[in-house]
């Protein structure tokens, strides 16, 4: 069984790394925060016996030999990177369930039939550099490296280059690593499992996600002496459309969402009309076909909006993650193993995305959630209690067994 | 009579100082920009025989003797910062024209009555730190030292640091500097004078201008796994607002105005519903009743939203300069060297906060404004003709010429 309180403990020593004052973390991917959590990672895996491997997107490999070292490794995967105003969970806890369940396996002397291996992949968050899960979508061969190297972050600094600098360019080519399954255990970052007191999410899939990029071009001038009939104001126009992206989720509710979350104005001076804005816009639901519905609504109604506005709107998909569903064997062995242990579990879809949408395609995968206090996620106040994590951890370790045992 | 092409070189040779790929300037108040922009202008006053004093608020003096230098002297004043992207004349037209005025003067051996001055009054613009006029404010006793002093960037850094760190910090105590007159050469920044084919603009006075500063609070939560009806989404209800404040401005048409110029959103980030923005509003009109009625509106309706959208908001003045009328004596001088030189001119109020807006009130003062193409200004493409540049230059040398005589 696994020790819930060195599991906790390790949570509270990671989250020193870029700790904030409101309780939270700030550990943009590819910082010296993130190598100095990478650091902290391979030296405890490496003293729970395993041997650390780092493929040429920074993905950390950390592998316990099994009795049977030809066959791939069973995988525990997240990340340890973080959203600007991140909590102390949302990530960690996969990784570090899966060192606990390192540890628990060295402590017992238990010797798996696979190799098992815990995997930190890097930039599952999307904030630094977009899209997200571009490290996991590389490995599933989503995307190219040459492509994810090239992502740029606000700015200007390229993903390939951040990397470099923090010294985590490992030789494995990325993807050319087979694995056996993945399991991932997250919390839920939503308000289903605590409002219905269950503590263990058996997720079934990974709903579709589109980000987009709008670039609004109006012109700069003269906020006291432009009269009102001559302006361009692309920051009035960027209003409404900010209120478009609102209105289209809520026309596909209740599942769909629409979000705003990144806005830059320029010159951003407050005696000047705005001439330029730039925004994301974030679409999500579980069925691709109203994601579509949600893509032609936008390209519409924004350009109605910059007609009707004097302004111009430049709108591009950036990224688009279709709904995933899990592998059957695997969602079979998390339940199975909450039935046994007797917590209270309900099927779920996930809201977020995450690493494992995309390992799904190259690997059987399951995810595993626990709740979080109101449903709240990327903020520093994001909470999860001890007991709900050891759960969570629990089946993690019951789940791999039963996949090793097959 | 004044040299157009050594005035329009100055111009050219000032702009090579922060000057922009598209032909703007950017160079900022307090920045090591404005600090060569400075030395050149003292350099070049005292090749023009001034002896260049400065005060604690960065304002710089330089002062051609009069035949009677007991008197105060006929200053010519504004600015040589500028916004962010902004363009080669705002400002810069006055300061230069004044320093061109010197030249004529000298190179003609004139002596006239009173000294006169030319001034560069420091943060004119009210882009890095808000409010604009900051030092004009200061001398005509609308602002302390000390409150200007701890005027903060949005950076964080205070105006007096940045002062002291240019080393502009003069001896002379701000204010403690009597003017018999101030006039002011400047484009005029809107569409008026190009529009009715007129040279000159006889300013009579400004409008009134508040600005605003709100913050947005909502809560920082998981675009992907917060469903719309939790969400506490600040950027929405900025959205909101920030059409609440244009059609404030429309209601009071055609004269108000309303800008927002200025937003950030955080932790601005494409998956992070925004949980706090910050923006600010520009109110103006001609009438300060007018103002007041829009500023009520805004209270309410911003209070409003922000109930509907389920954050709090916080809306504070920040500043409130009252419509200003210039001194009958120098709109006099003004016109009559308009007419005498045959420009075609008319009436006109500034839209745009000036330094005259301050002196005004510890000296007689007023304004010349020159067409601008288009009436843009507040951007880089901001362009006026070296032929209405000199015409303004004319009108100030006889205008002031014409004050000394009196
Ligand atoms: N789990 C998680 O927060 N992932 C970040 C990617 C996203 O869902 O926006
Ligand atoms: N003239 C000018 O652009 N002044 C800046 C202050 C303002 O009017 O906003």
């Amino acid at each position: 069984a696994i020790d819930p309180v060195r599991l906790w403990d390790s949570i509270l020593d990671t989250a020193k790394i870029g700790g904030t004052p409101k309780g939270g973390i700030k550990r943009l991917t590819l910082t010296e925060l993130d190598a100095d959590v990478r650091r902290w990672f391979i030296a405890a895996c490496e003293a729970a016996g395993c041997e650390v491997k780092i493929d040429d997107m920074g993905n950390i490999f950390a592998r316990r030999p099994g009795k049977d070292n030809s066959l791939p490794p069973i995988a525990i995967g997240s990340h340890l990177d973080t959203q600007p105003t991140g909590g102390k969970f949302d990530g960690i806890i996969g990784v570090l369930s899966g060192l606990e369940l390192l540890r628990t396996l060295q402590d017992a002397g238990y010797e798996t039939t696979h190799p098992i291996e815990v995997i930190d992949w890097t930039n599952e968050e999307g904030s630094r550099f977009a899209p997200a899960m571009l490290s996991s979508g590389v490995f599933a061969g989503k995307f190219t490296k040459d492509w994810a190297y090239a992502r740029e972050d606000r700015d200007g600094v390229r993903f390939g280059d951040a990397l470099r600098d923090i010294g985590f360019i490992g030789e494995e080519p990325c993807g050319d690593h087979p694995l056996a399954a993945h399991f991932e255990l997250h919390i839920e970052q939503g308000p289903i499992l605590e409002a219905e007191d269950k503590v263990i999410g058996v997720v079934t899939g990974v709903q579709g996600m589109r980000w987009y990029e709008v670039t609004v071009t109006g012109v700069d001038s003269h906020a006291g002496s432009t009269p009102m009939y001559l302006r361009q104001d692309a920051l009035v126009a960027t209003a409404r459309m900010i209120e478009v992206v609102h209105q289209i989720a809520l026309e596909h509710g209740p599942n769909a969402v629409g979000t705003v979350g990144l806005i830059e104005a320029r010159p951003n001076s407050r005696n000047v009309i705005p001439g330029e804005t730039f925004f994301t816009v974030d679409f999500r639901d579980p069925d691709d076909t109203v994601l579509a519905v949600m893509e032609q609504k936008l390209t519409e109604r924004l350009a109605t909006v910059a007609a009707s506005s004097g302004v111009a709107a430049d709108l591009t998909c950036i990224w688009n993650s279709p709904s995933v569903h899990f592998d059957a064997d695997c969602v079979g062995a998390v339940r199975a193993a909450a039935v046994q242990a007797g917590f209270a579990h309900r099927n779920i879809i996930s809201g977020a995305g995450h690493d494992s949408a995309y390992v799904a395609a190259v690997a059987p995968t399951t995810m595993i959630f626990v709740p979080c206090a109101g449903g709240i996620s990327h903020n520093e106040i994001e909470s999860a209690e001890p007991g709900h994590v050891a759960a969570g951890a629990t089946v993690l370790l019951q789940a791999v067994l039963a996949m090793d045992a097959k």
